[in-house]
C-alpha cells in the first residue's frame, strides 16, 4: 500500500508497480468466479457493479481514481498515467449516479492502451461504448453531465464498491462482476486458479455423464451425519 | 400441500407428483403473462427475479429447495431428485445475493433433464450458462462462493420471491418473469389460457387495422359515466 | 403549460401543439446525452427508467397520461389522441411496478403512429415488444395485470420519473435514458446540439491520436492552481 | 390450510380456528427473536416490515386480508370478522406503498378488539396511530389515498412479506419484526420458547460476570480444529 | 408558474407571492393526509422523504432551491429570501445523499423565520436539529460535507421528490410525509379539508361505538354486486 | 496496516495498538460531522448504517471482525480481545441482513468494556439493547438467527460499509452515522476539530443574530462573478 490514506485529495502518483503482463493475461482467461475462488474467496466487488454489455472479459493493472461527487476532472488526469494493459478504477467520495464517463473519454483512454473502466459512479454513451467494444462496469447508466471543479487523486488506494483497490492491483472483470487481485499475490493466485480449473474440467466430464455431486464429492455420509432424512 | 411446513430443514421428499408433460409443454408456449391472466392473476413471483439472458422460455415441474443462506449444499441433493422436464426452484432462509449456482451445477442438472433454475439467491458463471443455453431466473448475479455446511430441505413447500411453491407445481418462466401454476389446476389453467389467447388473436388483427380499444372493448360509455371530459 | 394541474383526473385534452417534425427527427439523431448537455443539463428523467432492449433510439411529441395505480384504462384513451411521430408518456399517481402495457396496446399504438412508450410503471410482453421493435422505457418488467376502473387524464402536465412533462414536449430516449425538451425550445436546443456535436467531432480525432484532455482543454494550469501535486 | 389458493379473490371465510388465548399471550411475552429461534428459525417475515413506533409488542390470531393494489376495501370487510385478540394481516396482489390504513380504520378495528396491523402495504396517520397506541408493522409510511373498487379476500391463506400466513396463525410482532407461528404448533413453540429463555437467563448472568461465550459454549476446541490461529 | 424552466441555473427570484398566513396555519392543523385527500389526492411528494424526528408538523410558503449535486451554496442564497413562515424546499440536479444542511444553516434559517426544510438530498447534525426543534424532511441522513462551487437557482419551479414545487406554494409536512398545495388553491383546499374533517369526526364516533364501515358507508350491496361470497 | 489482507480468514490478532484514551474521548464530544470535516472529509462510512436508537454518541478503538455471511461465531472470538473503551466493528464477506447480534452478546461485550457495535449486518433484540443503552449502528434490524460454522478473522483490516477499518482505528459514531479516524492521525484530527468548532461557535452567534452566510463568508462577489442574477 502506498503511503496515502484513501480519501486524500490533490495527489497524483506517477510511478506505480504493475504485475507481469503474462500473468495478468492468464488471469483474464480464468475470469472472475474462478479467480475469486482461487484466492480464498477474497477481493470481490459489490454485485451492484454491472457491465454495460454482455460478454466482455478483461484483466489489467489498476490506475486508481478518487473522484469528487459529480466531478470527472480526475479522469482526464488519470488517462495521462495509463500504460497499455491498464484498467481505470474510479471510486467517489460520496455516492452519485451521474454520468462521469462517455465516448470521448473512452476514445482517449483507449488511445493510451486502457482495457476498460470499473466505477462506483454512472456512465453514459453506452451505445457508442458498446460499438467501440470499450467495456465499463458501473453502478448505473445515466446521461447526467459532471463538472470539473474539485481535486480528487490518482493512483492512491481507493475504496470502490466495497473493496480497497491499490494502484497496480490486478482487476479481473467479466459478466459475473469484478474481482481485485493484489499485485504481489498475482502469480500465486494464477497457480491456484490453474489448479482449480484442472480439477473442475475433470469434474465437468463426470457431471455431463450424469454422475452426481453427492458421489463425486462424497457428500452422502456427511449429509447423513447431519441428520438429513429421505422420506 | 405436503405435510411439511415451509422452513423445515433436514427433509428430502423423494416421490412427488407432477402434472402431465403435454400440459406443461403447452403452458410453456403461452408464457408468463398469459398464464398469469388465465388463472385469475394469481401466482406471479416478484419482479425482482430476472433472467440472466433474454429470450429464454420454459415450463416444468418444480423440484423445490430450501437453502441455508450462502450454502448451496441442497442443490446437490436436489439434482438427484430431478426427472426430465423438471425445474429447480430455490428459496433461502434469509436473503443473500451470493452465487449459489454455476456452470458445474448446471451441467449436472442438465444431465438429469433439468430445464432451468428459479432462485431467490444469486448465480454466477453467467457467460457459460448463456453459452450452454441453461436459463436462470435470479435476484442477482454475483461470483461470491457458497459453503456446504448446513441442512436445508428438498421437495417441501418453499417460499420463493413472494409465492409459496409446492413440489410438483408447474413453473412457467420467460422474459416477463416467473409464474407458478398449482399442479392440480394445470389443465384448467391451460384451457383458460387457450381461450384467452384465441380472444387476443382476434383483437390483435383489429388493433393492427387501427381500431381503438375504446371501441373494441366498448369503453366509451363507461368512461363517460365516470365523468371523463374531452376538452 | 396548459391550465391543468398535475394530478388532475378526468380530463382529456384533444388538441395539443407539437414541435416541427424535422426538428424532432434531428434531435433523435443526437441522442439523450448530447441533447441533455445542449440544453444546459436540464430535462433528464430518473436513471431508474431503462429500455426493455438495447439499441433503441427515438424522439417524438409527448402524449401524456396520468394513470391511477395498477390501472391502465387511460392508455386506451390516449391512443386515440396519437398522431404519427408521437410518444406515449405515462406517469402514475403513486408508484407501482404492475405491467400496464403489453403487445396488444403496442399494436394499437403503433397502428396510430406511436414511436414508443416512456413510463413510470412496469411493462410486460417484452419478448414480443422486442420482436416488434416497439421500444419501452420503464421502471420494471412485470407480468402483473392491471384494471380499468378509475379515471386519470390525457394530455395534461404529468410528473414522470422526476420531471414534469407537458403534452407536446419533445421526448428523446435511447440507451442512456430519457430527456425532455420543451416544445418551444426545441429549435434552439437543436442548434446547440449541432454546435456541441461539431466541437466533439474535432476533439474525437485528437483524442484518437493520443492527445490528452489535459492539453486539449488546457486543464494543467487550473489543476496546478487548485494545488494538484504529482509525486 | 383452508382450501383456498393464495391469490383467490372474492371470498370471505367467516369461521376460523384460533389458538388458545393464554398461549398467544405467553408468546407475546417472549417476543419475535425468541419465538423465531424456538420454532427452529422458521416463520420470520421480511425485515422490510418496520413498526411505526418503537416499543410495541403484540401477539394475536391472524385475520388475513388479500388486497388489490391501492385498494383498501377488504380492510372494512375484515374488521367485521375480528374477535378480541386478533391481528389484521394484509398482503397485496402486487407491491404498492400507498396508505391503505389510517386512524379511522384503526378506531374501527380497535373497537372490535384488534391488537394491531401487519401489512405489506403502506400506512398513514402515524401520529394519531402512535397517540392511540395502535401498532402497525408496514413497508412504508405514505399518505397516498386508496380506492374501494375491486374484491380481494378475507381469511384465506395470504402471502405477506415472504411468508404464507393462514387465518388463525399466531402473529408475534415487536421491534425486531414479525414472526408467524402455525396455530397447531403454538403450544409446542411456547414450550420451546420457555426452555430457551430459561437457558438464556442462566447464561446472561454468566456473561454479566465477564465469562466468555468461548468458554460458556465450549467453542475453543472447535475453533482450533477449524484452524483458527492466534497471532 | 414563473417563466423559468425547472433546471435553469443562475437565477434568484426576489419577489414571490405567498398564500395568506391564516390559511397556511389552518392547513398545518389538518396535516398531510387530510390535505392530500381534500385536494383530490394530488400533490404528495415521494414516501422516500422522511422527517428526522417524530411529531413535527408544519406548513409554510415554499422558498425553492435548485442545488447542484453535493453543493449547498444556494442554501445561503435562499436564506436571504426567507420571510417569517416560509419553508425551504430543495431539489437537486441529480440525486445525492450528501449532507447539504446542518445546524449552522438551521440557525441562520430560523433567524429569518424559516419553519423547516424539505429536501431531496441528505442532512446532518440531526441531534442538534432535533434539540433545536428545527424539522427536516430528507431522503437520508449523512455527514458528507458539500462544496460551494456551482450556481443553482432560488425561487424558480423545482422538481422535488416527484412533484413540481413553485415558489410560494404551500408546503404541508408531518409524520405522514409532505404535500404541496398550489398557492391559488390554498383557500379552496382549506374549505375542502374542513368539510372532510367534519365528516370524519362524526364517523370516528360511530367507529368507536363499534359500527362497521360496511354499514356506515353502505358497502354491503356493492360488495355483493361485485360477487363477494361469505363462506 | 497489519500484514493481513482484508478477506483473510482464520486469524486472530491479539495485540493491537490503540490511540490515547483522552484523545478518543475528546473526539466523541465533537461527533461524526465535525470529525469528518476536520480530517478533510475522509473516513465516512455508508449512510446505510443507522443507529438502532436516537441520541447515542460514542468513540472507541476498533476491534475488527470479518464474519462469514449469516455466521456470528467470530463475535464471540472478538469479545475476548476487547479492552475497556473499545468498539466492535464487523464486516461480512458478502451482504446479509441476518441478526448477528443480540442482547446476550451485548451483555458479554459490555462486561468487557465495549462501547458499542458497528456492523454491515443486521442486529436483533433492539428493545433490550435500547433499555441497556448499548448502541448499535447496523444496516438492518432482523431477528433471523445466525450459525457458528465457519472461520472469519479478528483484528485484521476489514471492509465495512465502504471504508477499510484497521484494528485500533478510532471509530466515532452518533445520529449522523459513523466515521473512522486512523489511529496515528487521531491527535492531529482532534486539533483540527477543535479549530473548526471554535470557528463555528463564533459563526453560530452571528447566524443567530440574523447575519447571512452570504456576508459572513463573503460569498456575494464570487456568486456575482459566477453570473448569479437577481430578478
Amino acid at each position: 500500500m502506498s503511503g496515502y490514506e484513501p480519501g486524500t485529495t490533490g495527489i497524483v502518483v506517477r510511478n506505480i508497480e504493475r504485475a507481469e503482463a503474462d500473468i495478468i493475461d492468464a488471469l483474464e482467461e480464468f475470469g472472475v468466479s474462478t479467480v475469486h475462488e482461487a484466492q480464498g474467496r477474497r477481493g470481490l466487488l459489490s454485485a451492484g457493479l454491472r457491465p454495460i454489455y454482455s460478454g466482455a472479459r478483461i484483466a489489467g493493472s489498476a490506475v486508481t481514481i478518487l473522484a469528487q461527487p459529480c466531478d470527472n476532472w480526475m479522469l482526464h488526469v488519470a488517462i495521462e498515467q495509463l500504460q497499455p494493459g491498464d484498467v481505470l478504477v474510479m471510486g467517489t467520495i460520496t455516492p452519485s449516479n451521474a454520468g462521469y464517463f462517455g465516448d470521448l473519454l473512452a476514445t482517449s483512454a483507449r488511445a493510451h492502451g486502457c482495457r476498460g473502466l470499473i466505477t462506483e459512479g454512472g456512465t453514459r454513451d453506452v451505445r457508442t461504448l458498446t460499438e467501440m467494444g470499450f467495456p465499463v462496469w458501473a453502478r448505473s447508466i445515466h446521461a447526467q453531465g459532471t463538472i470539473k471543479e474539485s481535486l480528487g487523486s490518482v493512483n492512491i488506494p481507493v475504496n470502490c464498491a466495497g473493496e480497497l483497490i491499490n494502484p497496480g492491483d490486478v482487476m479481473v472483470a467479466d459478466d459475473d462482476g469484478v474481482c481485485v487481485v493484489r499485485r504481489r499475490e498475482a502469480a500465486e493466485v494464477l497457480r491456484a486458479a490453474r489448479a482449480r480449473e484442472a480439477g473442475e474440467a475433470a469434474k465437468r466430464a463426470r457431471f455431463e455423464a450424469g454422475e452426481l455431486g453427492l458421489d463425486i464429492y462424497g457428500m452422502r455420509a456427511k449429509l447423513a451425519a447431519k441428520g438429513l432424512r429421505y422420506v
